[in-house]
């Protein structure tokens, strides 16, 4: 059984998110969808990027992802279909696969790319609007059915690339920057894990706070409390023991995070 | 597969979408299910006719579409079940099926409607506030079963029906209004494209803005310009490049659009 | 076909019920998974309690709920898998549970708990905070395929239990209170039905308002009235016809509802 994601600025509200799964069923109707989210904030590609990217690892081998933020939408850029050795990625050529190119690059995993562009695959009519429904979606769909990724369009590699926030290293330790907010309020950083756990006693400062020490999790600590961690996907996060460290601190995406080691 | 659909004003937080499932499920186990949207605004026929109708056309043939916006849930508004030529739609005897009957009277094509009052196909307790899970549930499971429309009930012709709002001719042009507003704050028109589209140089005054020609997509323009082209539902559509037309304008649906051809 | 439901404070921004899905179909491809939802408030485990254990009801049986409000995630509160004659839970131990259970005890019904430990059916790494990954879906996803409960962990039997919100008799009839408020401001209690239908006349008060009896369903009356009627769930349930009780008395979780019998 096919199982597909969808992940898009669309919101809640307006049956977009519906509409490509009626259209991936009309193509593949076998298929099992996931909502990872249609929440992304509009034309946030970064974040869609993120949250995608998040996801990924925890979904099955052979899964297809379909993302869609989509600020270029009618516009020259390009409808990207990618296969890495896991997964497949179906979305626009905006950098919205950034991470997961960076992560299988890092690893030296192999990964090709096509231009959708093979009408055969598409919706009959392509509005200028709305390609998750005319191209995405059914281009995924197609996949799911054993396409051949060849067969959607020429091979191209020249991606668009997101800037990714980076930690930079400083004298006393790292300068890390806020990645994301979760719903709890709790703020994602761009700094993995591994370079503090063993590299010695961590003082963080964000906004006017200084946290000494990790905890491994928020029930160690009084609700209330300030505290850090390293996050399910592996990162220093930020957070407020039953509470919001994003409201505490007010702070959002963006955000600087010092990170003293000694 | 069976694939039905869901539209409903229940919103996210309290579970009834889902116990909608739990009771498609348990009468027709193989059903794939799609929120279409459980967020329309509370007891708003029109909006939830509206965003159902834009979604329908891209759904497999065969498919039921359940809606569920319900101000006159327990008094003698009657039960519905549709069957039309690609698809059936259940739901309250209040107008929501307008915008597909119209649709479908338009193309001469036929339509069957029965009251669902067969008990053997709804739950056995029936309760005055949640027909949803009561009624149209289990009847839209019951025909993803194959159960015969005539089984539900007997059929019926002089149904509840929404106005919707149409543009008027004007001496220079169209009065258009405001039908929706999407979750990028982009407003949608009862303008059909096909009325301006090669008719002439055309200016739109919204609010105190005027809009001078059509765009074919959002990227054409800087981020921040107003600009009006034809939707995905091919509709006349007011939008902010990366931005609200809603919020910009301080408009919402009902908002008059006037249209200048010339 | 197996079933899943998913109740979680997850939020619909960050992904997170969209990886539980993951995880669930990497090890039960045909599971029909349904969000009942993802909204609870952060941390209120009442709160989520009560929407899972109304949405229970209305799924087949053989149905396993994952419910995932965990603020001690990563603590010693203990991994939960429950069999209930028709159902079954997973889930962190802090009460969750409690208003299954204690229907169950009314019932006269057994229930089978372990605590889940068996690394077998869990995530390869098991992180501090994110359990509803890492333990629960996984542990949920072998029962769907047929694990024994026994094979999870050691049999448990002091479960934490939440203090379940109970109306107080008195002189004059009952001093309820409100139990949860829904998506159209509807204000349900926790006084059942079978205490005031077929007992005399009623009046409630509630805030600075007075209702004398009470209606079968909302459309009995004209739209802005303040009703009480039985709702969905079998308990009073305060409501305005077409509008917002909660915002109309400014009332919320928690609030005293006075009930006069005579």
């Amino acid at each position: 059984m096919p199982i597909l994601t969808l992940t898009t600025d669309f919101g809640l509200h307006d049956g977009f998110a519906g509409v490509l799964k009626g259209v991936i069923w009309g193509i593949c109707p076998m298929a099992q969808i996931a909502d990872i989210s249609n929440s992304i904030s509009p034309q946030n590609v970064l974040e869609g990027a993120l949250v995608l990217s998040r996801a990924v690892p925890y979904f099955p081998d052979g899964t297809i992802h379909v993302a869609v933020v989509d600020p270029g939408v009618g516009t020259r850029r390009r409808a990207l279909a990618a296969r890495f050795e896991k997964f497949d990625f179906v979305g626009p050529d905006n950098g919205l696969v950034t991470p997961l190119l960076e992560a299988a690059e890092a690893g030296g995993e192999k990964v090709d790319f096509v231009e959708i562009v093979n009408p055969k695959f598409l919706l009959p009519q392509v509005s200028h609007t709305f390609h998750g429904r005319d191209i995405f979606a059914p281009a995924a769909a197609h996949l799911a059915n054993g396409v051949p990724l060849a067969d959607l369009g020429p091979a191209i590699k020249d991606l668009v690339r997101l800037s990714l926030p980076k930690p930079e290293k400083t004298v006393s330790g790292w300068l890390a920057q806020v990645t994301g907010v979760d719903g709890f309020g709790n703020l994602a950083t761009d700094l993995p894990g591994e370079e503090i756990l063993g590299k010695g006693y961590v003082v963080i400062r964000v906004g006017d706070h200084a946290i000494r020490g990790l905890v491994l999790s928020y029930g160690q600590r009084p609700a209330g409390e300030l505290v850090a961690l390293i996050d399910s996907a592996g990162y220093l996060e930020i957070a407020v023991v039953d509470g919001s460290a994003a409201q505490l601190l007010n702070l959002g995406t963006g955000s600087p995070v010092e990170v003293i080691l000694s």
